[in-house]
């Protein structure tokens, strides 16, 4: 008996050891979800070298900032801006109050549901609906509208909260580089008071680390207290060209390393790195139409310049192990 | 002699005891250029409060945001604001390139050394002084000249770098926030562009943590590369009912503890108030003519809303035991 309990105990230790190596070993390992191959070599390349303390690489913690896209960057994008969505619903929930939208385009055409006939109005019309849903109220009962939002609203396909739909490899990297030092922005040309809410429960960066687009806002003493109004112009666009003008205005320092998906991250690619010393630009290709959405769309003058500056393009389908979260 | 070296030793010990402890009493007091008085008993309490775990009034670190007005706040203003003596300074080093200044006011009678009829315009002259003197070139190239211009110019009165007419008492309430889980925040009515090049040496504070006035800023491919171009546009006026609006756009959540010096500061202080839960609001009051400035121009409204509302006034005579660090 006591012989049996002296093995049982053995056993026991030996399993105990061997997951505890295997825990550390899966600790080791910064970014799980990434395959062995190029993109997640560069990373981790890049990441010592400028943490590493007397290097030629070197970088100043203070320095350390990493810019990152959002839509098709940190979450998916497709088949349209999540953005577009809200504001779909918006325009559904707002409709009572709107009765000379159901002759009015793009408004009409939404109501039918027929998405696609509202939108071929482009750029304008997008900019009709997001200014007639994002404007009119305070910036408070703006952030409770995009919670409520975005703890309940769901993707057509997927079926998952938005926030699901998240990249988990991207989380993996975003608590790597905060882990060694590196300030994590996001810089999109979606609405930075959309993404605001919920940015810091969702990737860790609190509101004053979000760059995006936006519409102006005033002061108002109002019979309830003191009130920032989300007004109907545009403040800033923060896209293209308008990326580094933001991330100027925001930061204040360029990046040493920045993330993006699309042409529409180009120029923020291009200023990182044209600065000074190693810089990672990275090109998040979607190439996984099984698991995610696999296309080139808006995205083909980055993909060039990416090949041609030998910039690293993620490949979803080859270096992604998984794509998003586990659904809650 | 045994018993010598004995008494020696033990005199010795008793003197190092004594040394320790006066240097842990100093250590133990954060604020050591301020006078005991309701100002520091107020800080120390509002910050023992807000950072202690499950008590009524604690708050999450990511939500301790402070924000600090700059001119008057954190460093003098008078006989004007600094940045002004920076502007004029520019104007004779930028006089050769503009013949056309010799008969164009407001610059006639600033090349004259006629500043006060130079600054007769008002906001008038010195937005068109501001435009002629900040914009044109890129921003490497004005955060060089900001650099090269604060490492050198001096007070005309104290003949001090401008970065020793910092308030001591407030380094050190900046670093004592810091120390309790604060993200400090500048939030100016000066431009962010010349404030950021020193703010980090000076007060800790990095340039993603500066708000200000801005003008526009373009993104261009140039021959020698991309670069941002200051335009002669006006982007935001960070002043007034420009403060809450500025922390919005650039911090996204209101603050808890906000500290001004003028009518300026205002609506800052309003905003920050009106917030739920315990808040701090400080107006620093000008009134040591002797080892500072003695004023209340400007600040008369500011004055008289924080006497009504029980804010915290910092008498710069009583409150602190030092202006200024030591100069180099």
């Amino acid at each position: 008996m006591k012989v049996k309990l002296a093995l049982l105990c053995i056993l026991t230790l030996i399993v105990a050891l061997i997951c505890s190596n295997v825990a550390v070993a899966q600790a080791n390992d910064p970014l799980p979800s990434w395959n062995e191959g190029n993109a997640k070599q560069s990373v981790l390349a890049f990441v010592k070298k400028v943490t590493t303390p007397n290097a030629p690489a070197f970088v100043a913690p203070a320095e350390r900032i990493a810019t990152f896209d959002n839509d098709g960057t940190l979450w998916a994008e497709k088949p349209m801006y999540f953005q577009l969505f809200f504001a779909l619903d918006r325009v559904k929930a707002l409709a009572p109050q709107h009765p000379e939208w159901k002759d009015k385009e793009p408004f009409a055409s939404l109501l039918k549901g027929d998405v696609k006939k509202a939108m071929a109005g482009g750029m304008k019309s997008i900019l009709e609906i997001v200014m007639d849903t994002h404007a009119g109220m305070t910036t408070t009962e703006f952030e409770k509208i995009v919670k409520d939002w975005i703890a309940t609203a769901r993707h057509p396909q997927t079926k998952r909260l938005y926030t699901e739909m998240v990249y988990k490899p991207m989380l993996e990297l975003l608590a790597f580089l905060r882990a060694n030092g590196f300030k994590t922005f996001i810089v999109s040309g979606g609405g930075i008071e959309f993404i605001r809410p919920w940015a810091e429960a969702v990737y860790g960066i609190p509101p004053e680390k979000v760059v995006g687009s936006s519409i102006k806002t005033k002061f108002e003493m109002r019979e309830a207290g003191l009130v920032l109004v989300r007004q109907p112009k545009i403040n800033f666009i923060d896209d293209k060209e308008g990326k580094p003008v933001g991330i100027n205005a925001h930061i204040g320092r360029r990046p040493i390393a920045a993330f993006g998906n699309s042409d529409g991250d180009l120029q923020m690619l291009q200023w990182t790195t044209a600065g000074q010393g190693l810089r990672l630009a990275i090109l998040v290709h979607h190439t996984d139409a099984k698991r995610e959405f696999a296309y080139d769309k808006g995205a083909e003058k980055a993909l060039k310049e990416a090949d041609a500056k030998n910039w690293i393009i993620v490949n979803m389908k080859d270096d992604w192990k998984v794509i998003y979260p586990s659904a809650k």
